[in-house]
Order: C-alpha cells, then structure tokens, then sequence
C-alpha cells in the first residue's frame, strides 16, 4: 500500500493550481442557495435568532421544525455567510440581524415575493432561447409588456429595502424652500422614491407614474407616509401620457435598464421637455464599468434583463452620459447609494 | 445640491463596513447562475473558445445564437470565473478547458443530466418541508427507494468526472500480483472506481454491486474499458444481498452519506465480514471538519442529504473513525483525491 497523497505530488503543483471542478459544480448546484436563503425566511430562523445566538435544538423548537433540518440548514447559512457558528450555537451576521430579522425596521424577507415569483424566476427556464435569440423568451415582451402583473408584487415587496437609498438620494437635493418643488416619479412602484422627497420637503409635490394597479401600492404608502395630501399619480405609459411639465426633479429609478438607448433617449426628451429649467434628473441604476464584467452586482444585473426584456441592458457611465448630452442634459454626477447596488446618476437640463 | 457622497461620510464607517443587503440578493438569485451555466453548456460556448479566444459575435456564430445573448451570457460568465475577458475577447481559464470543452478527454458538461435531474433538483423544491420533518419531501425515500431511476443518470453522466480520483485511489494500492485479486464496487453506478482498480492490477477482478438496471451502465463501460472478461455484477440492495467473500478491497463510494450512523455500521459489518483477512475498506466520501461548516463544498454537501434522503448526512472524520471502529475496521488513513471534492478514507480489517 502505496500512502503518497496523489494529490500533492507532481512537478506541476508547484507551477500551477490543481485542476478543480469546485466552481463547476458550485454553480450548477447554486439553485440550492436560492432554496435554502427562501426556506431560512420562511421559517423564519433569523428572527428566532434575532435575541441570542442559539443551538439548532432551540431555533427548531421557535421556527416549529426539527433538529435535524434546521441544523442541516443553518450549517449551509453558514457556509454561505448569514451566520457564524462557534461550538453548536449560531448567531447573526449584523447584515443578517439587520436584512433578515423580522425585528428590524429593514427586514428585506419580503423581497421575496417579487425576486421568486414566476415571473421572474421562470424566465430563467428557457434561458438557453433567450441567448439563441437575444431577447426574452416570456410571452409578448416580457416584463416590459405592457401592464404586466409582475409589477404589482414588485411594489408590494421591494419597497422598504429602498428607504435608505432613496433618504440618501434625497439627501443629495437642496430643493428651494420659496416655491412649492415638485418631484415626478417614473415607473416609481412602490413609490418610496418620491416619498422620500416628500419626507425631507414639507412643501414638495410627488407625481407618481406607473400602470394604474401598481399606483394603488404607491399611493397606500404615501398615505402610510402621511404625504397623501401632495402626492398625486398618472397611470399609463412613461413613453406614452402626458408627463406633465415644470418639474425640479425628474426620478428614473430602475427603469432604463429594460430599453433599448434610443428608447431610453426617446424617453429622457420626455423627461427633459418635462423639467424647469435648471431641473434636474436623477437616474438611479445598475451601472457597469466599461469591462462590463465589473462591479459583480451591476454586471450580472445584465442576465436578468436578458431572461425578462427584448432589449435592456445594464449600461455603462459612458453610455449613459452619451444618451443624457443627446437628450438636452449635462454631464451627470455619480453618487453611490447605501445599503444598495444601485448607483444615482444626476444631470442638470441643459 | 449637496455633492457629498452619503456612503463615504459619517463616523460609523471607518469602523464597521457598510450594511448591505449584497449577500442576500447574490443569493435569491443565486439559481440565475444554475441557469447559466446550463445555457453555456447546451449551446457549447466553452468549446467554442477551445482554440483561441474569441468576441461575442464570433461565438454566435459558432453557437448559433444572438451576439447580444452570448455577450451578456460571457460577461455573466466573466463575472463568475468560468471565462476571462480582454477587451471584447472572452478566452477560457484552465478549468474550464479541462472540465466544459469538448475537446478535452475530462469534459464534464454531460453531469447536468444528473445534477440538474427532476429527481435531485426536484427534491429543493419543497425544502422548507424537508427543513420542518427533517427528512426528504420526496415520495417514499427520496434517492434511497429501492431502484430509484435517478441512479440511472447518475451512471451514465457522472462516470468521466471521476476518471482522475478513481486513478489516483487505484494508485495508493499494491495489491499482490501473486494470485487474482478481488475488488467489490458497492452502489457501483458508472462502475469507474472499480474499473479503476482493473485497469491498474492486470488480474483484478472487479465486482459491481448496484440496482440491476443501473449494471447495465457499468457494464458498458467495463467493455469499454476492455476489461470485461474480469468485471461481475450483484444486483440489489448493498443492505441484503450476498456479497460474496475474500475480497482485498471493497470500495464504498458515495453511498454512505445516504444513511444513518446505525446503517452506515450495519452495512460496513457487511463489508468486514466479505473482506478477507487483511483486506481494505475504502470510503470515498464528502468529510466535513468537526464543526461541520467546513470546507464549504463538504458541508454544503449535507443539505443535499436534508433534500433527498429520510437520513442521510455530510459526516466527520471522527464519525467514520467510530463507524470504522464498530464494524471491525482500524483507524482510517484520510487521503485527498485529485479534481474531486471527495477525500478517500482506507482502514484494515482489524
């Protein structure tokens, strides 16, 4: 019996790392992930954790599951980063404590009702088609079709994981105190984009637009926002209804990544002949570096609107300076945002 | 306008990072990676760049696909490090030259039909039940129903991935060129770690123990392998059979992890008593640390146990050792396996 480890022999090894199919299988067997962070906030494991770290015996015992399932679960939360395990008893990360706890004013669980619904996961089925083709294969035009279901739910779940990106992006914006200011929202959803303009402004009128279900969502949270009274909406098309005019500030949260760059320049003309003069836009995005392969988070966004849309795409700086000078406004601003991958690009009309 | 960028200010950032909800989300979505993966394989990407690297329309067309989707799905990729990207030219890294071209002799891409089965990825589906009963969610006992079909695929994909640590395990052997010696295969499958043994020790005989359909597979590939004047079958179950007798080694792989400790004991008694005097077990196996939550590809192992077995686990070296010491054996020595995320554990008839 031969015990020289097969492994670490060979002139090779030293030059080079070991031939490994670890990532290959890592990420053919990444939809385990997904299941296990979906069944985690189902039963609620974070929450049961929320006071003091805790053995797998008593998260079982709060979350109404066994021993042998929530230690199985918590160890693969483990690997993954959501806890840290010292002897047997787990604990939350402060990202956890603070994303995943139903204790937390950010619990973020609620997201997925839109990140796993159908419609947005089943796009991914038939991934393989939408590469042949180069756009979605859902029916019609994917999730840009018009008033398209999958809006509702996203303004139902995604909301409260924008509030501090959107109280920053406020933050940014010195409206003038002496005139009633006025903010219009695009696609807002949720609205809490807007919303967070009318927090931070007393006198600031919000203009909401999106498909007329979806403005029931936005319109439940200004009320809940006790804005009610300068928050107002118009259903329909962004490409399409009448925007309005005068405007200090156009919003254009998460929208152009699903057009085409003529459409998204078609669509700030819009936005541009909707301003004062002197207003400004403020485009809130995945962008991505000029490789195109980084920061992850932006780049990987572009799959998605590969899976869902004929034509969006995550857009680079450059690119959407290019459609900003085409479209009547000044070079834009980058700013980063917290608790977000978003980043807000603001550009002045020209 | 206040320009100042609100993630960079404040006291608070200095000393801990910033909340963000990155892992999270990197999660949810994690299954968009099972996705791709599955696309570039089915459209053969990978051996598309087999001899040079190439740009997104060049593989389009190797692929027969839209530029726009293959260049999203290669930045996708990129980010993921199955591809480099210079300028618009995407190339291969090692591993996926070695693991996703088909022009290499160790291409892996054929395993999806095993690890992206109904049956295995099926079994995620209801994981949040399978968290609550601590067992499968799957009919009956989930992979370890008596002729489970998923066993089928299993042969016929995962055999040519475990060529490399099938070899090397051969190697840590000397088995006596003085008389024949034997070889037993338990829940053989491909047949490969057997086959193996016979392609190393030209008077090896190597038998198969497997659910009868299953031996089809593996006796394909001993003739294959030109050894099938030395390669014989038992059908049924590991737990009942008759074994047979005066075996040098018994091989165990991958199949221990389906059971619980008490069976695990049950059947390695089994293995003793068919062992000739001398003889050895070797467990071919995922083995996490003691605090099960490492190294990572081990213990997220044990989720895939929760999913699809009543009682199956990722166990610790110290538990073999004790199942070991039970059923007869010595201590085990633990030897690595290369391009394999299995480690290959050998004891001694006591």
């Amino acid at each position: 019996m031969n015990h020289v480890n097969p492994t670490s022999s060979g002139d090779a090894a030293a030059k080079t790392p070991a031939p490994s199919p670890a990532l290959l299988f890592d990420t053919i067997n990444a939809y385990q992930r997904t299941a296990a962070i979906k069944a985690a906030i189902e039963l609620d494991v974070f929450t049961a954790l929320a006071d003091s770290p805790a053995n797998a015996d008593a998260i079982a015992r709060q979350a109404n599951a066994s021993g042998r399932g929530i230690r199985i679960l918590c160890d693969f939360l483990t690997v993954l980063g959501f806890l840290t395990k010292s002897g047997d008893r787990y604990a939350l990360t402060p990202d956890s404590a603070l994303f995943l706890s139903r204790k937390s004013p950010a619990y973020a669980g609620g997201t997925l009702e839109f990140l796993l619904s159908d419609h947005l996961r089943g796009a991914f089925h038939p991934l393989t088609d939408a590469v042949r083709s180069g756009r979605t294969a859902q029916p019609q035009d994917g999730s840009v079709t018009p008033e398209h279901p999958m809006w509702i739910s996203f303004a139902r779940s995604m909301g409260p994981l924008m509030h501090p990106a959107a109280a920053a992006l406020a933050g940014l914006f010195a409206l003038n105190p002496n005139r009633p200011a006025s903010v219009l929202d695009i696609a807002a959803g949720h609205g809490e984009w807007g919303l967070a303009f009318a927090r931070k402004f007393p006198a600031a009128k919000v203009v909401a637009l999106d498909w007329s279900p979806v403005l029931e969502v936005a319109r439940a949270n200004a009320r809940a926002a006790g804005v009610a009274d300068r928050f107002s909406t118009i259903a329909g098309s962004a490409f399409d209804v009448d925007l309005g005019h005068d405007y200090d500030v156009v919003l254009v949260p998460n929208f152009l990544h699903h057009f085409n760059t003529a459409d998204c320049v078609r669509f700030l003309k819009r936005a541009q002949a909707a301003l004062r003069p002197g207003g400004m836009v403020a485009i809130i995005e995945f962008v991505t570096n000029e490789d195109r392969v980084t920061p992850p988070a932006a780049a990987g966004f572009s799959l998605i609107m590969l899976a869902t849309t004929p034509e969006g795409d995550a857009y680079t700086l450059a690119e959407y300076s290019n459609m900003l000078a085409q479209s009547g406004f000044s070079a834009p601003r980058q700013h980063s945002l917290p608790a977000s991958m978003n980043v807000a690009l603001v550009a002045t009309k020209s």
